[in-house]
């Protein structure tokens, strides 16, 4: 799908699964049910992740739009 | 329950317990009392955890938002 | 006390006893006399804590608010 | 091409390949989907790269600017 | 003296001593000439201190505010 | 050459040879073919230095203003 | 010379020599051409000074100002 706007790839990726990648090396994934411009982002049944593998449930999670560097939607 | 805009997952966590993760790698728990949108957020019956353990109990707490990664509401 | 916004926190503190942690690790505590938006915040009577020992007598002191985390009313 | 603002160098290169260096250190490479003035970039069929070899797919992404330090054009 | 907002007390300090911690772990002292509300300070006959001795005389100089995290008025 | 502000350096430095040294310790050379407020340049025939030697051919590359510390014309 | 505000200072240092200190440990000298309320400031005639010795000139340089910690006017 084309895209204007750096968000836009937000908005399609709403309610599917998106892989987060945060400053601190961390990994997390979740369900996408709201970001905003800051890239302040919820995920529902969040998980994080390292080399791959589920280290933590986390459920519902905010995460600060400043330690996000990279969002990829997976779907 | 569905939500628009991030905040909104801290709106409906008003008042019950919420998990913070701090860039400086500390996690604290306790009742989600206020927010803004900086994400600076007042927490009551505060307590610092370590791996899972309670290290310190600290009461009340403003954290200051650019301190905050991850906001958990866990119930 | 029930609060709205998080620096309510802050006013019911003003003119007590708060501690405050630092970016750099470092704790101090002191009598809140002011504080603004961006929790710049300026203390009377102000001392450095290292692991709840009193290391340094600082009288009165302006921290800048980006410098602080975590501020504990504690009366 | 002339260029009169930064930007137009990411206009001109829409559609397009290119390498962009992160602050943490990482080289992501794919097509230049969208940006913004913040240098929020999407990319489509992005890879990471170390070394020049290809270490990791990961198919489109939003990457946050203030991570970015560089933007290179490679076609 | 009481004081309403953070900056009164860099207000009442105008003129007399001042120590200054920087974020990158030094203090100088010297005479507060000059402040503004990004809290850039310029200082008079300013000197480094490191564990209370003077390690190097400064002269006038201008510190940049977000590089401070404690301004302390020391009469 | 006298100039009033310091963007008027950049702009007597246009279409000329820069170096431009980066908050990761690297430096790049190239010529300045634009560059705004934020300190936000495209180079164009860029080169990667160390210690005075070429280490990768880039091309065209847009740097963040962010990442930038110091930027010196060299002709 | 008495000064109400930190560029003040800068104003009457204007054409003289300065020392700027760098967040990442540099030092330079050079003659002040220009500055604005960033704290970017364009230098004439820098040189790179490590213990007190010129360890490479650097002529005309502009300065991005968040990058800053410490200027000196030197005359």
């Amino acid at each position: 799908m084309t895209i204007e706007r750096p968000l836009d790839a937000l908005n399609q990726a709403k309610n599917g699964a998106v892989v987060v990648e945060l400053k601190n090396g961390n990994t997390v994934r979740g369900t996408l049910r709201a970001f905003d411009i800051h890239l302040n982002v919820v995920l529902d049944d969040a998980e994080e992740l390292k080399d791959g593998e589920v280290t933590r449930k986390l459920g519902r999670i905010l995460i600060r739009g400043d330690t996000v560097t990279i969002i990829m939607p997976t779907e």
